[in-house]
């Protein structure tokens, strides 16, 4: 396995360009940092200087970039490269790429409204449409096969918390102390098997690990805190590989599951099967939030919804199309969707478990596996 | 030394709040992450979910939040706190505030321009100055001191760098074997000194390495590459302490010094000096990058530069002002900013050093050390 190659994304920008002509326009200007991933395989530091790339229905893109990272810029097989000097300069960078353009019908995938009636100056037409992130919702296989690898490594993650964290809890450690050991395990892993083959791409691992009153925060800081028995432990895990995006995650039980415990995790785990069904029978992402959730709903935990089933991955961590009210985007094969059933009970315990799901021609894969090798009477922590 | 507190942020509505007034505003919608955690303290993660307050010129702020992060709003004595459901949701969450707001005459500090339209029905004039960052170029002691204290651990990053390299070098280590014993040992120390007064603030070391013809590229990353007896080698580093980041940065040379190596970090210290000299004058900022500069001009070595001199500091770390090309910004007293004259020669070497400079009443102070302790003699790693 190794990095997308410059085949991968000449073919990425042939398909935005069909839909540049789809869309009646000359072509597409691209400025979001995954976008222009997308379409070069360039992944630069995104600071406030920026960096675009020009792809027109007819005649030859160009990569338009701060003069900083003329070096960075080589080895995209687009030949026509220009650089502007500086940020702030005297003309704001993406007006210098307008010009550059010419006066032509064109979408940006993102633009300052303090830039807009420029931008509508130097151009015929002017359509503010993300064209590059609704062609990247439908991934190619090389794609899911990056994100795939990168779910088995957030696995990797628990499995060794789970292996491991027994021994660090009886020895006094922290969730923090949880966190660095299944890390340094799980991130070694993953470097030592692909760092040669993914130079220049981001890769990493990205974790939370909260117990007991404060799992009921879905966003929360890891402590220097001990988990205690009878609390929940939830750990949400990120992996990236090539610039890809996968998730897994589960709560455990420290010490013994109690009945209350088990019942609110059958109902996550039911809650989690309906949002898979829905993928299998393609509804659209707003029903698929909707029929997720009404499983938690039907096992009276209503109450403690805090957040939608799930977002689109990719080359962001959270990516369109969204799993959640107000997406009416139909759900398609080779779309990818993070799982992520939520319990939080504030001032008393909170639950998360998180699959990866691809949608296939006939059915929805999971290629984060720990959920399923772990019953839920397997998920405790041995004290 | 501890984080900033209630009164610090409340003191910072009012200076907003007195801006908005003299704009002839009905108040400030605040949507950049950094402006919210000026305006309140939340350092909230920043993900797709819109984040905004509103400081109105009379009566309450309000909070405006996805539901996920109410528990996270608390503490900030801002006592109207709302939050709406999700992301994405059925009407923009930008456009939600806007309603709570209602019909006024505001500036919003961020907008993208697909929301322009609507923002305008919604306001009865719409500004889109980004009036917190103007009132954040000016720092108040307390920001200055958070500055400066980080500043000492970009710093002590260089010392360990200096000290450890030889024999990380002699044992066969590389770039990234020389980083991660110097960040080990900047970071533990920046957590051990103060992780416990500055809890949910940002806090961290981040360092790029490099040597050799690759130091000739301003960002690359950093490889497993042994640095060589006569090659220089390019340490950038930048610490945050409660939000707030500063930079210290120098350039060592592997072995001895060669005549020209010191010509070229001679000129560079005349650039440093250019710089101090011109904050210290209050020039403007587009000024002091052209006086800066000059002086590698005058050392034959305008080919060279691929950047401008600097940029301001503070809760984001790199902000305005600019000194650099098209920033009329007149230099006042407590601004912030990085001094990095760097000279980038492909396919040969790459010279940059960072100070970070306060200006003061009466004069400039540079709280990074490092350079000001090793004279350019002894600017080696021994070998």
């Amino acid at each position: 396995m190794k990095q997308l190659d410059a085949n991968f994304h000449a073919r990425a920008r042939d398909r935005l360009r069909s839909r540049a002509q789809d869309a009646g326009l000359d072509g597409l200007l691209l400025l979001r940092a995954p976008n222009l991933a997308y379409a070069t395989g360039l992944f630069l530091s995104a600071n406030e200087r920026p960096m675009g790339v020009w792809l027109p229905v007819d005649g030859d893109p160009i990569l338009m970039l701060p003069g900083l990272e003329r070096e960075n810029a080589e080895g995209t097989g687009i030949t026509d490269a220009r650089f502007y000097d500086e940020f702030p300069g005297d003309v704001p960078a993406v007006l210098w790429m307008l010009d550059q353009i010419g006066h032509k019908s064109i979408a940006i995938d993102a633009l300052d409204a303090t830039l807009l009636d420029a931008a509508r100056e130097r151009t015929m037409h002017l359509d503010l449409t993300d064209h590059a992130m609704a062609a990247r919702t439908i991934k190619e296989p090389e794609e899911i096969a990056l994100i795939a690898e990168a779910a088995s490594f957030a696995d990797l993650f628990l499995t060794r918390l789970h292996a491991a964290a027994g021994d660090i809890i009886a020895a006094g450690g922290t969730e923090a102390d949880l966190m660095a050991d299944a890390m340094a395990h799980a991130r070694g892993a993953l470097f030592s098997k692909h760092k040669n083959a993914f130079a220049g791409t981001p890769m990493g691992i990205t974790a939370s690990v909260h117990s007991g009153p404060r799992a009921a925060l879905p966003h929360g800081s890891v402590l220097e805190r001990v988990p205690q028995p009878g609390e929940t432990l939830i750990a949400g895990i990120g992996a990236s590989l090539g610039g890809y995006h996968a998730e897994s995650g589960v709560t455990l039980i420290v010490g013994e599951i109690s009945d209350e415990q088990r019942r609110i995790m059958t109902a996550m785990a039911a809650c989690n099967d309906a949002a898979v069904d829905a993928l299998a029978n393609r509804t659209t992402c707003t029903q698929a939030n909707d029929a997720a959730l009404n499983a938690l709903r039907a096992a009276d935990l209503g109450d403690t919804i805090r957040h939608r089933i799930g977002h689109g991955m990719g080359l962001e961590g959270h990516e369109a199309p969204w799993l959640a009210p107000g997406d009416p985007t139909p759900i398609q094969t080779n779309m990818i969707f993070s799982n992520e059933p939520g319990v939080y009970r504030p001032g008393l315990d909170g639950y998360r478990t998180i699959n990866t799901m691809i949608v296939t021609q006939d059915a929805v894969q999971i290629p984060s596996r720990f959920q399923a090798n772990t019953p839920i009477s397997a998920r405790t922590i041995a004290i």
